[in-house]
């Protein structure tokens, strides 16, 4: 279900666009969410992952990290990175973690609800490689970046921006937070996000998202504007750039997405009931973490439980073990009362069948699960290691079909139809009832990719499958791409802040 | 989750197929049920079909069903076909239909349960057109029809024939049900299946399934073998040759598979509540008639609500609604306490991303409806006009992933790991582990289609996509293809009696 907060479907029809798209808003499930746990099952699973905490830990790289953990009661040794967390201590850190809270965008209009039933799509994150069909496979480079920034801005479902959509790999890595910044805040209006990379790079990011939204520290305090993803290094490992992230991201009140990356069978056990269990420790010191920072900081739990293929040890994604802790981990949210993370991945190498089965796998998942902040919702391919300009345009359609999933199906004297049916009675058609009339234009989900002619009339169109579709659709929406307005001197002061910082070097590798 | 009854997997291995199949065994759901309206709501679906079957009632177009029915309590008129039905009287007839029985199949290695919680599979049924990646579409014949029966054999996750995979045109209609079923007996062991075109022809297949089944007429009508749909001529209507084969399956216990063909928009009301009131309407009647023939024969509640495509007029399927009204179809089902019957069904007019997105829309919500028959399973295209050899397999594929996600997540002291994760602790990982290497074998769902090298693998190999996989592998089943055994005696009696009936002109048009 949406509540509609702004649209783009009646300008592209008058445009002659030829597909439609759902208007943006907040999208929340009205169905209960799918659990595959009994309480005791899952239980097991939150008494195991104390156990792990208790009995061996987590090393925390960073000294800071492990003070302010010694400080809040955690067994934390002279000499050693290692830090114990007797069972009441988590659970007693954790309560503070808030259940719902709002983000801000640069345009209020984009602003976006986490918690509960509200389920949100963000684009693809990170991948080295881009991709089309007309040219291949390259390198991740600024131009590429550029146009998956221009798609974020104009696909309604894209809720947020989750990070780069493609590595801008041409930009020196230290200038390229606050150059790729700098860019994509001006191609896209959506909630924003900067990577905890070093302390350095991610009090960068969230200056720049201030000065964007043109508020004081004091406001951004209350309001958050930017996410970051604090990744566990799986096992049992917090490094110094990620526990700086969630100091500098928490202290501010920004919230870190927590995330650990248990590939069960090669950095989590071959069990996917242990790989929770792994996932859950990890989370659960990562969340307690924030809120050792900062008692009521925004969290999410985030859920990244996969398999590694045992024939050739690529990771494997959207298969049924990764559905299965997708709802485990929505069951372990809740439990904590900490918004869910979770992912639409595939491992296909094509925009091809595969890519889409793996996908409807994880978007089904996701949604049942009620992921609130769903990452790598458009364009992800290759397990990661590409964005794919035609997988945005398959995922924008196939989240499309899960938001209109969502919406309720109405059942009132009116929709039950009883009068129409009578009145049309044994061997009519209801193509001209009052009842037909009176609905038809908006009776149904109208796809933005799917094409329901006939096999006649499809071939006649030159008989394109739905990748081939894709490709021009996300070429016609770049050529259309008008660039949002900014407020021109927010802009002058976002410029200045880059070229300072641009001049003073940025933040060189350590 | 399956129980194992016979598998392939090894003997592929050996061959060095380079797929993998899971077993054919009995699946069943260890989830509950999705349900998407309250008890309220579904009531008033409820309500409101019984208000249609007492106001409108249904046209039955053979004077021996009204006669029945009428003995039963219904309200016909004379010089009328119309029926009328009290709702106490839909209510007490449907009372004794079954809520689950055994199909037997020739080999009862592929006996099949249904209902409960049991989930079953079956091929595509009826398209008239066939067609390949190699040859593209062609007119359905006798060739693509005996090669849809021998993959229906080979692959494991078919549960049963639910028709003709594609109609074999060339064979003159008279003798096509005769002849068809001689072949497809032969080269397909599973559960099969007749087309209730008239009394002369389901008695036909009727009387072959007993030879093939080598048993009396007493054992069979204690043992279904054979399955029937029965399509109300929706809106609200049933005719002849339908009603035929209720009375003449019905008789002889053989289970009817009530299915009527609510399209949104058309043939019922543009609301989905609308069209599911007239599906519950028209399946309750069919229902009842099977009952007044034969009180406690085998029948299954069918759901076949999509809804047009306002822009086209064409038929779309497995959109939102239609995954709406799955779910809506199992609850009303349930309510029943009658097996379930639905469909895996796409509107795409090639093998391509638009036809396994669909298709996971219809998988995931018939498998989270406790579907017990879904038709269709594998190889529809086109909505339902082609079916499709590459998509045979793209299905298989899918419906493995469904049969993999329904393996219960084990929760034991064993599979959470924790020792395992104290072992390797922090920055370490699972490879060699005592506990990864005593699982890693079985520890995954292993795929038949899906390919998880990484890109440069992927290349080397090809860059097949995995429709182009897709192709390879059907064509490889074909190759390595054996008939399975049949009694020489069965086989001469089953040939005498088609030849008989051949001689005798088959089945002519009436």
């Amino acid at each position: 279900m949406v509540r509609r907060k702004s649209g783009r479907r009646s300008a592209e029809r008058e445009a002659g666009m030829g597909f439609n798209q759902l208007p943006f808003g907040q999208v929340y499930s009205p169905y209960s969410p799918f659990e595959i746990l009994s309480a005791d099952q899952l239980e097991a699973i939150h008494q195991a992952s104390l156990l792990v905490l208790r009995d061996t830990g987590m090393t925390f790289l960073l000294p800071e990290a492990r003070e302010l953990l010694k400080a809040a009661g955690a067994d934390v040794q002279p000499g050693s990175d290692r830090v114990r967390f007797e069972p009441a201590l988590i659970e007693a850190l954790i309560k503070t973690a808030p259940s719902r809270f709002t983000m801000h965008s640069r345009n209020p209009a984009f602003n976006c609800e986490m918690g509960g039933n509200i389920i949100t799509y963000g684009m693809v994150a990170s991948p080295p490689n881009a991709t089309d069909i007309d040219r291949g496979r390259r390198t991740g480079n600024f131009e590429d970046f550029c146009n998956f920034m221009r798609l974020a801005q104009l696909i309604n479902v894209a809720h947020h921006v989750t990070g780069y959509p493609v590595e801008p790999i041409d930009i020196p890595v230290p200038v390229r937070h606050l150059k790729a910044y700098q860019a994509g805040v001006k191609l896209c209006e959506k909630v924003s996000f900067g990577y905890s990379h070093s302390r350095e790079r991610i009090l960068d990011v969230i200056e720049m998202t201030r000065i964007v939204r043109g508020i004081s520290e004091e406001q951004m305090t209350r309001e958050p504007s930017l996410f970051t993803v604090v990744n566990a290094n799986s096992p049992l490992q917090y490094d110094r750039a990620m526990l700086e992230g969630i100091i500098e991201m928490a202290k501010r009140n920004q919230p870190v997405i927590v995330t650990p990356f248990t590939l069960s069978g090669a950095m989590a056990p071959v069990t996917i009931a242990g790989a929770l269990v792994q996932q859950n420790a990890e989370a659960l010191a990562g969340i307690a973490m924030t809120q050792v920072v900062n008692p009521g900081a925004p969290v999410l739990y985030g859920g990244f439980t996969s398999n590694v293929d045992m024939k050739t040890g690529s990771p494997a994604f959207g298969t049924p073990e990764y559905a299965k802790a997708v709802l485990v981990g929505g069951q372990l949210a809740r439990k904590y009362g900490v918004p869910y993370r979770t992912s639409n991945v595939n491992a296909s190498n094509a925009p091809d069948v595969q890519s889409a089965y793996e996908s409807m796998n994880s978007l089904w998942s996701t949604m049942l699960a009620h992921g609130n902040y769903i990452n790598h919702g458009l364009g992800w391919l290759e397990g990661g290691l590409s964005a794919s300009f035609e997988k945005v345009i398959i995922d924008a359609e196939m989240i499309q079909n899960m938001i209109a999933f969502m919406e309720p199906l109405e059942v009132t004297e009116d929709s039950l139809a009883v009068d129409a049916i009578n009145e049309v009675g044994p061997g009519g058609h209801f193509f001209g009832t009052a009842h037909t009339l009176a609905r038809y234009e908006t009776a149904f989900y109208a796809p933005m990719l799917s094409d329901w002619n006939n096999y006649e009339n499809w071939s006649e169109l030159g008989g394109l499958t739905a990748t081939e579709r894709a490709n021009r659709i996300y070429k016609k929406l770049l050529v259309d791409y008008e660039r949002p307005l900014m407020d021109p001197a927010i802009e002058e002061e976002l410029d200045a802040y880059v070229d300072r910082r641009v001049a003073e070097g940025g933040a060189p590798l350590t």
